[in-house]
């Protein structure tokens, strides 16, 4: 397909204020540093063989499969929080997995969230999780606030 | 585009429990034979001349365009379902539609609506529906359930 | 990536009536000429130097990344709207950035904010808007009614 060879993974999260629920999102890829591309939502597997680092400068514009979560809130006061994680097996062979959560939480729990159900996905596979990395964001909603975190499929095109 | 081209079409369903609800999704996806690929929801066409083949060994992490629905219950005892369909007229020259439906329905619900919107479909099409087919899964919620149907699309590079 | 290269973006508008919601968004997406495409959803750059273009005949079943906006209802008398707005800086080689909306409201008031969103898009990226082009819809609810609104993104394949 098409979109072969994705060759990379890079994880980010972010959070911010808008004037409206779309524009507070737009912020907070913005403040993660995706704001500038197009994101495609997948569900959620991380490639076999894919590099795992840190968020490069991706082309403006480009069509970046992605597995996100995003919380927007408009009740000041209300803490939010996404988290993204991946986790993969020894085998290079094989596939991982990304996880995604996003709600009324703190940081800290929608981190946990994501270690407990990359967990279970992984023993459902009958695999061990060798690896793993969770990017998460919390958020104080002033008035229309949102968090994002985001694992970003990246294929050579889409750099520079 | 990059994701041309795309030769064939599979359909399953599948359902599950698990301990959250993104776990039970991604149960039902592995039930469904469809868990360890990426899929990128799609609204929904199916392309002209593609072959309808079983549900082939599709690449860990591929990225597939995929018309989806899945229901997801946290209510012990509800019965949900998930299906989708296609269909397509006689001119093999002209695309075929694909549908897709979940709720808290038997599985006998859901395939009749299924049939019911590819009908109305055509008929606004001025085609009739020359070859049909209709995938569901059916569910009983213990505690976490979800019950997923999908028609994937397919180019030569995802299988193997 | 397997979607570069993306040349040309199209906006369109449409709505309709239909038996079953996803009837309706069907039927609405055919009103607005791009019923028989998948579309895959987006969010929501415009990739710089692409040709904005009134909406080619595009291939049916074509995977067609796109930014769309929504609205369906089952209230009759119920006015609904979707509307969605792209806008780009001067410098060709900067991306531009695509809103999308939709709600009960009328179509007046879907491109007003579609306008305020973009404004303070680019407000944000310190950037100020050259282009602009807002599409939208309103549908005044019979039983069962979908507004949609699109700008897709397309590659010289697409077409034709």
């Amino acid at each position: 397909m098409g979109w072969i060879p994705v060759t990379k993974a890079a994880g980010t999260a972010g959070n911010a204020e808008g004037n409206t629920k779309l524009n507070a999102f737009d912020n907070a890829l913005l403040a993660a540093g995706i704001g500038n591309i197009n994101l495609v939502r997948i569900s959620s597997i991380l490639p076999p063989g894919v590099d795992l680092v840190p968020l490069p400068r991706i082309k403006p514009g480009a069509i970046v499969p992605t597995a996100y979560a995003a919380q927007t809130s408009e009740v000041p006061g209300e803490v939010i929080a996404a988290a993204v994680g991946w986790a993969r097996p020894g085998d290079a062979g094989k596939n991982g997995v990304i996880m995604e959560f996003h709600d009324k939480a703190t940081r800290e729990e929608a981190e946990r969230m994501i270690v407990q159900m990359l967990e279970e996905a992984f023993k459902v596979r009958g695999e061990h999780i060798r690896e793993m990395g969770v990017f998460a964001a919390e958020h104080r909603v002033e008035r229309t606030g949102c968090a994002v975190a985001a694992v970003t499929l990246l294929a050579p095109d889409d750099l520079g």
